[in-house]
């Protein structure tokens, strides 16, 4: 597989690198009609502490992002057109936040500078256009929005990423102190979606030299974080914030795999958070993952999470089938976890199986 | 320590990657006059099976490069005075070869667009505006030159790299097949380059999480390459590549140490080359970097290397006053491996005493 993967230009990480931001953004401030839109998971909205931390300047803007539903291109076109509207283009756009943050900030970036609905443009290089100038900075970890190329999006017709080049960040600030108050079940889901994300990568068709040295190493870290660490050891939190990174950087030689294909049906079917749906599927792949699953469980009993159980029992016939319907489409990842003949090892029967255990 | 670091673009890896150059360099041949100039290791002169593969367009132009000395800032003077007077602003520049092939394809980019000689800006951001395109093809692994903000050269004054984020490459294209007929010894004084690379950036003071994390990754690997597998196995060539991508990395938030100290003397006064005066350093320096030294010993006596004995029984004086001379200077490197008070266990003794060794 070729690829020629586009980075993110800049990369600050450490401890208090969140208090470089004013300065990290001023040298960006001079474009479009000169102000900045800070794009903030709501999660942050009344605790002062940290807002005020928000190096924001007068003609800014700050605008709260709700993460109860996964971003939408609605979302994206009506804030977009609030802003050109109101204030015209600005400068560039920071992302406070998780994945979905990060995705809202990635997608707006490119939709301030390409006409019509976001919706246009869902797929692989639809985008003829850079965007404007962004910035993420995650307050959790585990999701690789941080260095990934799509911006993933619900649209009327489908949920797809706006993928291309111009949808990587200009810049990430990785500030271990940001993922320290996460709370707990939230921090392991995410982490887990990293750990997922590794396990799959490394163990399909797709993989090279490149993309099996990171997931390895973001492996070890996470499997450091979540079964020998304290959570309060500092460590924790700059460990799982490389795991994170490097996770997603193995997904730029890979791909994400059987897990993934069945959370998504879990996800669009059911509504279920991402890295929940993650970690509900990949406990019952044992015949796909092997010993992975083993760690895994030992991961969820060391932190005393309380994982769904017996799901299945609940669903009808016709959600099942809707969930089977979703994640067979998702062909790339059948090819990557089985190979171009995977139609041979798989039909809807084992699909339906799968969540059948759940 | 706070940096915000500026990556390669973009980076193709992958076994065969070379025969993309054209398709990545196309997007890219229209600005200035709509040339590329291509940098190649002088090695490779006459060597017809590689060179056709070399993607020439009619109006670029060829350059070999002589790597029997390090850059000089006249090298890159000259080259620059030349194209722009003959041929005009070049679209971009593409480096094939080594360290020193990769330093000069750098540094010509940014002379490209900067005034006066390159010795002007021999230093930390004296460079005032972006270069010309520019493109690296290692055909050695180890320099850690493919991603790193500085291209050394050495100028009538100082030995000094021109160093900012323009200086970061805008491609890098790492393909394994390049590096199989590298001769064996350079292969392993620069495998070792990177191998002490990420000794030094571990051990010192300036790391931190993110370079811990590469650097033993980068480690790791490098014991795989050189204890364990045949060179002649694909894997090698694969690990090597990305080991030196990721050791290079790793320095980005440390720095290097007591070895490179004490080889940048060696080069300065015996123009011994960098691979081979680390490793002529490396092995003295058990006091300070322990069973790594060991471990270094190991992989010098599987692949057979003659590593040079009883240097120092033939230098006068004066050559070890004029090393220790050029060793002493290199403050950041000892602030990282002793700390800020590092003036408290170093003295010109201990650093002759090293040499002495030798």
């Amino acid at each position: 597989m070729f690829r020629n993967f586009k980075a993110v230009e800049k990369t600050a990480y450490g401890r208090g690198s969140f208090n470089k931001l004013s300065e990290i953004l001023a040298p960006h401030r001079n474009s479009g009609e000169g102000y900045l839109i800070f794009f903030v998971d709501e999660y942050f909205e009344g605790k002062e502490d940290f807002t005020a931390r928000i190096p924001l300047e007068s003609s800014d803007k700050l605008e709260y992002i709700s993460v109860a539903e996964e971003p939408t291109t609605e979302l994206i076109d009506t804030l977009r057109d609030k802003y050109l509207n109101n204030h015209g283009l600005p400068a560039g756009v920071v992302g406070i936040g998780g994945g979905s943050v990060l995705d809202v900030t990635k997608a707006i970036s490119l939709m301030f500078t390409s006409e019509g609905s976001s919706s246009l443009y869902q797929g692989l290089n639809l985008i003829k256009k850079p965007g404007i100038y962004a910035c993420g900075v995650p307050t959790i970890s585990g999701t690789g929005a941080e260095v990934s190329m799509t911006a993933v999006l619900t649209g009327p017709e489908k949920k797809l990423g706006l993928k291309c080049d111009w949808t990587v960040l200009n810049q990430i600030v990785l500030d271990p102190d940001l993922i320290a108050t996460v709370p707990d079940n939230q921090w392991f889901y995410t982490g887990m979606d990293n750990y997922i994300h590794c396990v799959e990568s490394m163990t399909g068709r797709f993989k090279n030299t490149f993309s099996e040295a990171f997931a390895f190493k973001s492996l070890e870290l996470s499997k450091e974080v979540f079964l020998d660490l304290d959570r309060k050891d500092p460590k924790s939190d700059e460990k799982l914030m490389v795991a994170s990174y490097m996770g997603g950087l193995s997904l730029t030689y890979s791909e994400v795999g059987v897990c993934h294909a069945l959370s998504y049906g879990l996800s669009k079917v059911l509504h279920i958070h991402h890295g929940l749906a993650n970690c509900i599927a990949f406990k019952e792949l044992e015949d796909v993952y092997g010993d992975y699953v083993g760690e895994f469980k030992a991961m969820v009993a060391r932190h005393n999470i309380e994982l769904p159980k017996n799901l299945a029992a609940g669903w009808s016939e016709e959600t099942v089938e809707a969930m089977v319907e979703v994640a067979i489409k998702l062909e790339h990842m059948w090819n990557h976890a089985f190979g171009e003949n995977w139609q041979e090892v798989l039909d809807r029967d084992r699909i339906k199986n799968w969540y059948k255990r759940m």
